[in-house]
C-alpha cells in the first residue's frame, strides 16, 4: 500500500506556502510565493494549481488524499475567502471549488487559526486533547476552537473570533468598527499600540524609543535585555489576555489553551502575566484545569501543518 | 415492543419534581416535594428511591429507560453535585451513583440549564438545531450551551458558565465573590436590585414602590401597565445581557439563543431589547444569523423534561 500524503497551502497576506506533507509532519516538499504577485484569485489558482500538478509527479511513490488550505476569512462549510481584509482578492471566493476543478482532487479548506488548531490536534501536544484551544498572536489575534475532539465552526462557519470579544469597555478603535476587542490589546498590532502610548507618556530609557518601526520581535529582544518598558507592555498585554480567557474558560472549559504566533514568542514573559491574570479573575470550579501552553509548532509551520491535516482521515 | 418512557427528577433549591414521561413529552404521572424536608442526601436518595420503586409497578405496560436528574451544580461526567449553593446538602454528593444503587436502573446527571437545553433539543424548538444556546433567568443565569449536537462539557463537565463571565467592569458583587458577573444583571436577582437602585434614585411614580418584596412576576405585571420603572429595568437588563450575547456569539455561532426561566416570561419586553443592544456590538459577518427565541418550554416543565431526555437513546 502506498505511503499517504497530503498538500498544504497557507495563504497569508504576505507569504503564500505549499508543501508536500507526510502524515508524521515531515515536510517532503516545499514552495514559498509572495501573495501580491498572483492578481487575482483565478490566476492564482491556475498559477498554483499548474505547479502543484507539476510536483504531484515527483510524488509518485505516495497515494496523495488531497489538498488542504488555511486561508484569513476561511469558511470550512462553504470553502470560500469571504472578503479577507488582508488580501486584494475581494468579495467571496470559491476558492475549495475552484482548486477542485483544477485539480480533481479532494479540496478542504478552513481559516489560519483553525488551522493552527488542526496542527495543534494532529502534530502538537493536543494529541490526546478533546477540548482545547489554540490562540494566534499576530497581526490580530485568531482562535481555534476544539470542543468533543472536533473543530468549533457553529451555525455559520466562523465561530471562534474570539479576537473580537470585548476586552476593554470603550476601549482601542478595532479594524471590525467595534472598541475594546481583545484583539487591540493581545496581538502583535496591540502590543506595538501599548508600546507607543507608553514611550510616549514616559520618560523611561528604553531601547525601543530608537526603532523607527517596532515589531513584536524587536519588543521580545528588549524584554530579554530587562527593558522596562518592554516588560510592562507585555505584563499589561497578559493582564488583558488573562482576563479575557478567564471568561472564555468559564464557557468552553477547555483542558489547555496554546499559544502560538509571532508575539507568542515571547511565552516566557507572557504566559506568567496571563496566568496571574486569568487565576485571579477564574471561578473557582475552574481554578487549577486549565494549563497556558506555548505550542511547540510556533517555531515550524502550524498552518502549512494545520493545512495539510484537513485532507487526512 | 413495550413503549419507552423516562423517569425526570428536578431537583431545585425550593420544589422538588419527579414524573414519569413519554417520549413525547406526555407527563404519565408527577409528585411535587419541597426541597427542605430531605435533611440530607441519604434520606432523599432512601425516601424518594422507595417512592420510584412504588410507583414503577404502575408503570408495567411500558418499558423504563432509567432515572435522568437536573440538579443545581451537576456534573454529567462524575453525576455528582458539588457545593451546591442552594442545597443544604453539602460537599460532593454522588447522587447518580446513589440512585442507581438504590433502583439498579440506568441514572443520568446534569445541572439544570443543561437539562433545559435537552429539554430543547428534544422536546422544543431545536430539534434540528446543531448550535444553540439555552439561557435559563432565573435566581442566576445558567446556560446549556450545544455544539456541533452535543452538549458542552469541556474538560471539567462545567463548561458553560455564561452568568459568570464579565458584564461590566467592577460592576455588582457575585455571590461567586467576582465582581460585575453577567447573572447579577441579568437573572431574576439582578433585575430586582435594578429596580431598588431606580427606585431609589428617581421620583418617578411607580407601581412596584408599593411592594415589600419585587419579584420578576410583578416587574412583568407592572410593565404591561406602562410602569416607566419596569419597563426602564426591562431595558437595561436587555442592553447588558445583549453585549454579552454578541461575545458569545463571536465564540459560539449559534443558530439560535433560546431564553427562559421566570424573568423570561417578559419576554415581549426583553427580547426587543436584547436584540437591539446584541446587533449594536455585533461583527458584520454575524449579523442577521442568530434568532433571539422565548423557549416554548417556559410554561411547562422543562427542567423535568429535559432531565427525563437525558436517559433516552
Amino acid at each position: 500500500m502506498l505511503e499517504e500524503i497530503s498538500i498544504g497551502l497557507d495563504i497569508g497576506g504576505t507569504n503564500i506556502e505549499l508543501a508536500w506533507i507526510k502524515k508524521d509532519a515531515t515536510i517532503l516538499r516545499k514552495l514559498n510565493f509572495k501573495t501580491n504577485i498572483f492578481n487575482t484569485a483565478k490566476i492564482f489558482v491556475d498559477q498554483i494549481g499548474d505547479i502543484i500538478l507539476t510536483e504531484n509527479k515527483n510524488f509518485s511513490e505516495y497515494k496523495i488524499l488531497g489538498l488542504g488550505i488555511g486561508a484569513p476569512n476561511g469558511n470550512f462549510y462553504t470553502g470560500t475567502i469571504e472578503n479577507a481584509a488582508n488580501l486584494t482578492w475581494k468579495g467571496i471566493i470559491p476558492l475549495q471549488k475552484m482548486f477542485a476543478e483544477k485539480l480533481n482532487i479532494t479540496v478542504k479548506l478552513t481559516n489560519d487559526a483553525n488551522a493552527a488548531a488542526y496542527a495543534e490536534m494532529i502534530y502538537g501536544d493536543a494529541q490526546k486533547m478533546k477540548n482545547f484551544a489554540v490562540i494566534t498572536l499576530g497581526t490580530g489575534l485568531g482562535s481555534g476552537i476544539v470542543v468533543n475532539g472536533a473543530m468549533l465552526y457553529g451555525a455559520t462557519g466562523f465561530a471562534g473570533e474570539f479576537g473580537h470579544t470585548i476586552a476593554v469597555n470603550k476601549g482601542r478603535l478595532c479594524g471590525c468598527g467595534k472598541k475594546g476587542c481583545l484583539e487591540t490589546y493581545a496581538s502583535a498590532t496591540g502590543i506595538v499600540k501599548t508600546i507607543s502610548d507608553m514611550l510616549l507618556h514616559s520618560t523611561e530609557t528604553s531601547s525601543l524609543r530608537g526603532f523607527n518601526k517596532i515589531s513584536s520581535k524587536t519588543i521580545f529582544f528588549a524584554a530579554q535585555n530587562n527593558d522596562t518598558i518592554a516588560l510592562q507592555a507585555l505584563e499589561f498585554t497578559g493582564e488583558i489576555l488573562g482576563k479575557s480567557l478567564a471568561d472564555f474558560i468559564a464557557l468552553f472549559s477547555p483542558e489547555a489553551i496554546f499559544i502560538t504566533g509571532g508575539l507568542a514568542k515571547a511565552h516566557t514573559f507572557l504566559i506568567p502575566a496571563i496566568e496571574k491574570s486569568m487565576n485571579n479573575n477564574l471561578l473557582e470550579i475552574f481554578k487549577g484545569t486549565v494549563k497556558i501552553l506555548p505550542s511547540k509548532l510556533i517555531h515550524k509551520n502550524a498552518g502549512l501543518l494545520g493545512a495539510a491535516a484537513l485532507v487526512l482521515n
